[in-house]
């Protein structure tokens, strides 16, 4: 039986792993210092339309946050972000390793908005004993958040209004940037992501891709000596060219973005199956995690294959459905038949 | 006009002036190794009726709270702290820097109890995505809090079973643990102290001393290598003996003690008077430290002489009155007077 | 024309491209947790006679020895290494990034001696500073070295008993062990490096991988919490199978022997071909790795295709030339010829 | 009998224990902003001729040479330092501790010169794998050495244009700034070291103070947010009236040129006692630390007084005598009657 447990339970998609294959016994350098890298930072910054943006590529999330952030920040600065975050709840502590405070803000549903940003600053340049404190100097986000929920572009003009004010990097984590991208309703590009960000990654592990993740600088403050900062942080990969390789792989012809719609496409069609058969949701998600309260009962037929999430009010559980590029149709299919059979209320 | 702002504003009680003056020239080894600190040391163990106890002295609370917790955490564990902790809140990310994490909770009065520290353990062992988090290994507590509220034993019997049940260190900031233990109602003392935290400190810079924190590990696994570690963490002191000394004075005819408890009873005296005229408190201080709610214009009144803590409800401002060892009878005095002219209503 | 630069320059062995594309559409687990990582895991700790090791998989080798050594040192502890060892020299500052000092020891030849542990260790417990000083704790090897130099049986166990006087880990940087083993003369195998060392890594990243390192701990005190520290160092995969596939394949058959014998062999050829010529080489390896010294004339004929290593004696200029399991025989084969063409004195 | 092991045997210069005294009861802010502070910083920067540097007072050396590194590198960047240098034998590792490397010069003499310098920095920009390796950033030098060596003017110069050539911060360490600036032959004022330097410290605990050290910084990119750092680093004295009281003593009245001068004279007086006696010296030192060699007989005779530096050639042992503001001068008389005894050769 098919699993909708997490959106990495496969490999790569088919084209990527052709190439892989065809390239297998060329010659590169390494390091990232190759033509597949070379075509694949192109593709990005066209695509950005960022062409003095700095492109990097790295194995996976958590790596990448660490490095991104200890390359921004000075020792007595720390990053702001929802209590939900990936760096402030799931890296094992990779943020305050590299030595900086996470700045966590509760949130209504995942997402932070300008003014709490703006909330954190007031009170950071109003309070006499500011020196004793941790400097904000960073919003982190997710888009779309680990929860699901997507930023629109109105949405991040605030928030990069509200760091300017307060003289604050943005850096948006996008492991599941495609999927957020071709949610229904979204209207950010990667390009609004280029021009109102400071820094964020484009994620291949969950879209696509074996690994891989790419960061766009487009602040060139962040920029300076980062491949230093990749290589302390462990997160140079040295036969770099399967980065490059997978990379321009999924943006020479849209292929993420084609890959991206599929998932969110699986993914609204369990969504509905879950509606029709009555039940609610722990956040309302337009992308490929969805988030279905669940009896006990029901959530034991799908237990193994869907991830407990937590308990959430009245005794329901709060369970987790993932799509990916790599969910077959057959499949979703039979998930429809069985949530009716299973959920009918 | 007399400053009741802080518990440092002062230098040191004039008994310690004397003895700094008498062993001026005396030639001791140095970084601890000297007669002043071994007499100290014993005078500390002795009280604490913890004959194997290693006591250590540092210079201040931040540097001592960052060596104890680097000293006792692996790099991937954190501490649990009240959110309104020292460490949490006021110490510009120094635990962090040293590459932990502090896991913040919400409390209702500043204290943290046993229970809160069970919930935190049984979240983190129930998880299955645990070794994705920081794994909590130490409770830090200051006793009183910042806001001047004190542990009972039986307070810290819970936190000490708690503790006990996940496996996790019970380490007490004790910066104003004189102003504590004298309170009234308050039943703890340094061996209560010794007996149920892994490792304290007994702060001597709010306390009488020019500066100066006695550390008390009982847990020998703290113990450990602990003096490289306070090399490590710049807190080794050249000339050490001027902690020997101090602590010294402090303790061999219960000095320390005495003057706990006069900062307390002036600090009750100002409690009072600001009862008798009508004020209300942020929080119900036994201590050193009083919290009044007062009006804008109120405040007025004795701006600069009071610290401005932060904006109430209903239009008042908390502000702090603070006591200590050096506070003189007639100024509590005129500012009783004072209180009852400004705040009658 | 074919390079000789390094041993990363291809992608992976067939074998390992061919398992990759047949598993890419199984689903499991991730971060390890699967069938494939399982397999691989007990290869491994069969071929090491030790079934209760524990193993882990990396993606390179910088991650690797950052997340061994925060995982095996406190705070204030050091890695004694030989001066050209990799930690010191080539990652950036990654092991300082994470608070330790390399403790680096001159070596006449890249090796490290027992004999050279033991007079650190000396040093360390008769001076009267020490705790002033960063405490030796592990020892670090590179096995073969940088420089392409073996260990024998008899160093490893010199150095093991030197390790156990002074109480110090032993660690080993497997990034071209199979390179290593399959020298000739080379009487180590992967049961004693499991024997002899506290924890070891089996570099695939260089030895047929497309990335990966297998790391070997025989010393429960560092394998505690390791996944935690993995983790926290940014060293997990999401898709933790595409390692497990990798060792699997690598182990189940001795490819990683054979193809480490192709290399050596190859890079044997290439020796010869420089002896015969009447060069003289840097350092004597047995290993893929060869500096034979050129003038300026012939380094020319070769740039772009070895790496410049560095200016030897009387103008002479190191170079390096690496063969690796994807050298091919008729590469070689022009290459002799070429060698005895350009540098016939 | 008295002591020669250390500049750090006793308390404070009486002027600075009579102020201690007399300001006991003065009420000030806290954390260096109060009136000695600020009457203090005015007198070095006057006596530096800086009006624009920034002036702060820590509590110990270690303490600073780590808040300075980290608050003036990044996190890949190293610090160059003489293999003899505080930082790097020492500290237990602080620098590492805080993230960086110390990159270690062998030196003859513990000086740094700049050809040294130039060396590091032509290797570092001339290798094709720099960004793999630590990149140099800050040139560490002690004014005088540990070995009581002194620069001269030209020396700082040399030193300054090679740290210009190659983008290098230069930041001296002063721990006995004093006694090296009033050793004979010594052309170096305050107003050099501010001039020639990014960042140096004035030391106060071996010269005159309880403890203490000022740290002035004229190049602003180090001295922004420098106080978030203190704090961080555990470096921020509550009661910092006590560094102010002490420089201000030190330097209102040429009181810190008038100590230094006479530990220099004592010293000088030991150094030729030593000499007639027809002793050799580990070093030849201007300065209040002298390294005579004596043999094992003679070593037994001043046991317990002077230092055990190590062992010298041909079975002599070098050992220090130290002198300070403290020494007085029957103490020397009879130590060089002593000397003339138990060293006639």
């Amino acid at each position: 039986m098919s699993l909708f447990l997490c959106d990495y339970a496969e490999g790569a998609h088919p084209e990527i792993m052709k190439r892989m294959e065809q390239t297998n016994f060329e010659q590169t350098y390494g390091y990232g210092n190759d033509p597949h890298c070379e075509k694949a930072r192109n593709y990005i910054k066209d695509i950005c339309k960022a062409p003095d943006a700095s492109v990097y590529f790295l194995v996976g999330g958590t790596q990448t946050n660490m490095t991104v952030i200890a390359a921004a920040l000075r020792p007595h600065q720390g990053v702001i972000s929802p209590d939900t975050g990936h760096i402030n709840v799931h890296e094992s502590g990779a943020i305050e390793h590299t030595g900086h405070k996470v700045l966590a803000c509760p949130t209504p549903d995942s997402k932070l908005t300008g003014d709490m940003v703006r909330e954190v600053g007031r009170a950071d340049i109003t309070n006499h004993t500011r020196t004793h404190m941790v400097q904000p100097k960073m919003v982190y986000i997710s888009v779309p958040t680990e929860q699901g929920v997507m930023y629109s572009k109105a949405d991040l003009k605030d928030l990069r209004a509200a760091c300017d004010e307060y003289g604050y990097y943005l850096y948006a984590d996008g492991a599941r940037l495609g999927y957020g991208m071709m949610s229904e309703g979204a209207d950010v590009t990667l390009a609004d992501m280029a021009a109102l960000t400071d820094v964020f990654y484009i994620g291949g592990t969950k879209v696509g891709a074996l690994f891989g993740e790419a960061v766009v600088i487009t602040n060139p403050s962040i920029a300076e000596d980062f491949d230093y900062i990749v290589k302390q942080n462990g997160g140079l990969l040295a036969k770099g060219r399967l980065l490059g390789i997978q990379f321009e792989t999924l943006f020479e012809n849209d292929l993420y973005f084609e890959i991206s719609k599929h998932a969110v496409d699986m993914a609204m069609r369990i969504k509905n199956a879950f509606k029709k058969a009555g039940c609610s949701f722990l956040i309302d998600s337009p992308t490929n995690q969805q988030f279905p309260l669940l009896t006990d009962k029901e959530y034991k037929a799908f237990e193994g294959r869907c991830e407990l999430w937590g308990e959430a009010m009245d005794g329901f559980k709060a369970v987790r459905f993932c799509t990916s590029w790599a969910t077959k149709e057959e499949d979703v299919a039979a998930l429809e038949e069985e949530i009716a059979r299973v959920c009918a209320r």
